[in-house]
């Protein structure tokens, strides 16, 4: 038994005791440790060892994940800690945000640890398969060192040494899936209130998925290279049908806000004399100022002032 | 040479031309009119037809396919079949609304004719093969005496006697798509303002758009029987993450408002006692009232009166 065969992990929620639940399975030897202690006799009883405290059960084990409800359980849990955390690897799967990211790599640096930040996209049945996608960042040496114990859990990838880059991945990753997800719940409701049956509409959408795969793949090389093609037909054509679209919606009383967006940046765009591109180009009118005021919500202009027309806001590179 | 083989096509963008084009080819004689007469040349040069009124094209074949900007140029054309349009079946297959499509029908049906209405979801480029989908819907005796010609443009699909459900399918379908894409473009900006690269991180996307197939299929039965299984994690869970989330977007200026609508509907739903319910379960507190305001642009409750608490807004069957 070598000590890279020797894991703790602290929290044993859903998510935390499946990870646990995976490492005992692959025959790690597997220290844990949860806040409300009960959690942890199914664990105990596949035989992981349970830590009476968090600064013990860190003590047990070179390699430390931390799987814990959000960041201000994370605040919470790492002063606790820290006494025993120097020489160790902590690594953090919480879900959080890559300014978290960055204060915890700093924050275990700073006690003589090495951290890697990482966000899990999937269920929790599915750890241990490749159906659970982990995304880690920070201690270069860290990841490579504890990489085969990291792919007992799921598909890995490193995305660098910016212990942040995990969290923006995941971040976008889950807005992604959130946008679309919301947009077809509310379509749901558009589909019933005209007597469409709900479950056949869905099963229509997911048939239509892979559809998305090449245009998705052409919409980030058309924003890459500035050039955009008249994806989903030129612009011109597509905005001829927003009001329909926009007055059907409204005329039921179902959401219309992205839509409406959609439709101001369309005309937006014909007026700009792009109304031979694509969908892709409206990526050219959204904002990434880095100066946002607690006023505006939304990342798009919708006021058009002398000196904004024509100008592209572009996003600032660092 | 069966009267079924005859087609005329009203209309010579993009798609019409591309409708004709196809038509040719699988060696229906074909009659084409467009408003501008020099883009019928292309077609006439393959053996089309040109008529030099709307009128005349329309008196050459038992199938007319009208392929136009939008419903205002429709609601242009259709008076000028007026004296033709007696026996023949119209398939209009401009995207429009489906108060257009139900009104095109009673038009037809007053004047001696049967009408199809249609939507086209996909590149013109591809007509006459199963990646375009066409959806149709109006009187069904039409739609099967014109079946194997319609059949010959791309994929096809009968949605009912009702004019306008062709139009509901394809408002609904391209809604979707757009939710997902308008999305997708602001998260590209998040990204790129993080230093990521855009076409790499579409290509992850474009990787992990499988994943939705089961997903989508599993909110329209969720949906459909009112019951919602933990998917994507308890809401008690997903909720926990949306504050990280939420403010790194808007720390970048990108677009939140329908991430900040998305936390609203989660902590409407855990205060409702639903917390172990999934994301498919904010569909409850999505509205359809088919009573709509000028000022009521989204479709969902932000304020909580006390009578509204609790009570889940249903859509109106009909
Ligand atoms: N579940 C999923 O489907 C899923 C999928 C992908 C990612 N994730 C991520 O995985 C992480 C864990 O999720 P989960 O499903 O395991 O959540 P969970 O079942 O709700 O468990 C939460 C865990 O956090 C602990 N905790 C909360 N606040 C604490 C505090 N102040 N101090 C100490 N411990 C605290 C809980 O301890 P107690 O038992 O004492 O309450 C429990 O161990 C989250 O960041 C989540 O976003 C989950
Ligand atoms: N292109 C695509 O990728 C695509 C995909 C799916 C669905 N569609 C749908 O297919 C339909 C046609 O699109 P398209 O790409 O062919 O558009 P397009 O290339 O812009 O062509 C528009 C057609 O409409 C005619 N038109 C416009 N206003 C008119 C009026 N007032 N009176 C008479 N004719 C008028 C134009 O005639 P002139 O030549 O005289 O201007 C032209 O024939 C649209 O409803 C569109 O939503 C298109």
């Amino acid at each position: 038994m070598t000590t890279n065969s020797q894991v703790t992990v602290l929290g044993l929620g859903e998510m935390g005791s499946a990870l646990a639940r995976t490492l005992v399975d692959r025959g790690y030897r597997t220290t844990v440790w949860n806040r409300t202690a009960t959690k942890a006799a199914p664990l105990a009883a596949t035989g992981a060892g349970v830590a009476a405290t968090a600064v013990e059960a860190v003590a047990a084990s070179p390699l430390v994940i931390v799987c814990l409800l959000d960041s201000a359980a994370v605040d919470a849990v790492l002063p606790r800690i820290e006494s025993s955390v120097s020489g160790k690897v902590l690594v953090n799967v919480t879900s959080g945000s890559p300014v978290q990211a960055r204060a915890n790599a700093d924050w275990a640096r700073e006690r003589g640890a090495q951290y890697l930040d990482g966000g899990i996209m999937g269920d929790p049945t599915y750890v241990g398969t490749p159906s659970v996608m982990f995304s880690f960042s920070g201690d270069r040496g860290a990841f490579e060192a504890h990489e085969s114990t990291l792919q007992a859990l799921g598909a890995i990838a490193y995305y660098g040494e910016d212990a942040g880059l995990a969290a923006v991945e995941f971040l976008a990753q889950v807005a992604v899936g959130y946008e679309f997800l919301i947009g077809l719940l509310h379509t749901f409701r558009l589909v019933r209130a005209e007597g469409v049956d709900v479950a056949k509409f869905a099963q229509r959408v997911a048939a239509s998925i892979g559809g998305y795969v090449p245009l998705v793949n052409a919409f980030g090389t058309a924003v890459a290279d500035g050039e955009y093609a008249p994806d989903l037909g030129s612009l011109d054509v597509q905005a001829a049908l927003m009001d329909d679209l926009i007055s059907h919606r409204e005329s039921l009383g179902i959401d219309a806000v992205r839509m409406r967006e959609v439709k101001i940046l369309m005309d937006r765009r014909i007026a700009d004399g792009h109304g031979d591109q694509g969908f892709s180009s409206l990526f050219e009118l959204l904002r990434a100022s880095g100066r946002s005021s607690p006023t505006s919500t939304s990342g798009w202009e919708q006021a058009e002032s002398t000196e904004d027309r024509g100008r592209t806001p572009s996003a600032s590179p660092h």
